[in-house]
């Protein structure tokens, strides 16, 4: 068989896997955002009556996952995996979502970018002839995530304006080897790169480099460029991290364009208090699954280029006074 | 192309991936025990000149991978995919480690399944045409794992005696598509298992039922027996855990024999205090790099299973009072 390689990082599918499905399951205040129609669930609060905000999440991703596949209609016995990741400490979300999802478990970790990387990780099983059908789920929680990479909830400190906000929402695809879809047609691994930025407060600048060296490498691999694409989506740099990567890409030769935005960008309105955007896996989960999904099937995006970005620290190596290193995942869907 | 599935759980590969190399990098402790001659290199102490347990941790993953890489002579240009995990919040050994790497980036967690399922996912992508060569590499650190799960290491609080000692070590494996060496032949992903076992000092009982569940359906799928096998290691279960495990299989009408052992069991004597034995991401990850590959290679073993074995809880779910979810994640290694 054919290595199916292109240039350094990228792969290409022989056979796209299809994007069966979608679900998403946001709070409130994503609910009350520009995107808001576009989500299935939308929770009345933050705690939707669980006794944690952690149990609330991982039921969170628990009923996007159960979402996707219902809406299907495939059975349970087909889907020969499940990959999922989240932001908490040994991915807890995940593992208790598996647990009641009962299906093979492949846990993966990007931070931010675990979406585009499990839909790239997904794609390359089905592909590669491992599976019929792979469940894929990603989340976060603004509250669960607040208190474990920042400061304790109840202190109300005040937020950087640089600083992005974690979304609370989970999102869930359901790939397949047949059927009918948007397909995902090829994918570039990102290399973790690291700028010695090392304010816990400007992530986006902290991704910015991965984002551009993923989607330069990604542009080169396939001999394509930025206009090829009738929207780049990055996940999530937030408007600061945006203008950056946009500022590295254009000094490294390769103009954006107005399609070229950024998940965390979109979820919310600047009336939101929200600074510089979102951010959380459950950012470009929820986006990307709600209205870019939408979208391509609308016939209104016919080849989309999803960026997931990560920032790949944790609070004891941020107390151990190390930068932050930042990764790039990209996805290519196609109508 | 055909689907390379057996039964419910179990992936077969069509031109099995060549393990090219391995490396292993442990602290003095497993130095000082039954395996010490087969590591490549054991370090004098447990920070071996560095600011902190963490720094030293992702420094010893690095070594390995760099190690595994030099072994084998490839060049690193043709190392396609960096697949690598470990214990600490956010995987910063890994991440911190991919960094110097600068090689496409896949962070996978499994707590100590990990060695096991990198290898199960290295597998498919090499197999299902993605890339020529895959780095593989997981550790942990006695002392970063101690005060992040358990208690502040200076405390010297007493173990209990159904508990393991977490592994110091960093392992590599270099596959690859072609070459000469032992070959990963076949996989079987593992689903969630809680049996609602709520002891942090007793992983072992944890993750049995999921071991167990792994082990019982991968013979199913590939029609074998455990006799089939000159070894089938689980790793990292201990004493306790394996015992259990061997008597949960016994009514399940499974006979395991003699050649049914535990990568915890095997890397420390019972005179070094370690009460359980040993577990870790690092534990499975140093012993089947080192000692079950070497035996492989002599000609000892002709086929071995290996059957990483993960328990999927965090602090936080501890003091939230939830139950230890277990996986288990196989892999099938022949000569």
């Amino acid at each position: 068989m054919d290595l199916k390689r292109r240039g350094n990082q990228t792969v290409v599918f022989a056979n796209p896997p299809v994007i069966l499905s979608s679900y998403t399951v946001v709070g409130p205040k994503e609910g009350e955002g520009p995107l808001g129609k576009t989500f299935n669930k939308i929770q009345k609060d933050q705690i939707n009556g669980e006794k944690s905000w952690e149990v609330t999440e991982s039921k969170m991703l628990q009923e996007a996952m159960q979402g996707a596949i219902d809406q299907a209609g495939i059975p349970k016995e087909e889907i020969d995996f499940m990959l999922a990741g989240d932001l908490l400490n040994q991915l807890i979300s995940s593992n208790f979502a598996a647990r009641q999802m009962a299906l093979p478990f492949i846990g993966l970790y990007g931070a931010c970018s675990t979406m585009a990387l499990s839909m790239a990780v997904g794609s390359m099983l089905i592909d590669g002839g491992f599976a019929r059908h792979v469940l894929i789920g990603v989340s976060s929680h603004h509250d669960t995530a607040e208190r474990q990479f920042r400061l304790p909830t109840e202190q109300g400190a005040q937020r950087a304006m640089c600083a992005q906000w974690t979304v609370t929402g989970a999102g869930s695809l359901l790939l397949g080897k047949n059927g009918n879809g948007p397909r995902i047609t090829s994918a570039t691994i990102g290399r973790v790169l690291d700028f010695d930025v090392n304010d816990v407060n400007n992530m986006g600048a902290a991704m910015a480099p991965a984002v551009s060296d993923t989607i330069i490498n990604h542009l080169h691999d396939l001999q394509r460029k930025p206009q090829d694409y009738d929207l780049i989506a990055s996940g999530d740099l937030g408007t600061v991290g945006l203008a950056l990567a946009g500022e590295v890409l254009k000094k490294s030769g390769v103009n954006m364009g107005a399609q070229f935005t950024d998940c965390g960008v979109l979820i919310y309105d600047s009336s939101q208090d929200v600074h510089s955007g979102g951010s959380g896996c459950g950012c470009s989960s929820v986006v990307f699954s709600g209205t870019i999904m939408q979208r391509i099937k609308a016939g209104e995006l016919k080849r989309v280029l999803l960026v997931g970005s990560g920032a790949l620290h944790s609070a004891t190596s941020m107390l151990q006074g190390e930068s932050i290193p930042g990764i790039g995942h990209a996805v290519v869907i196609e109508a």
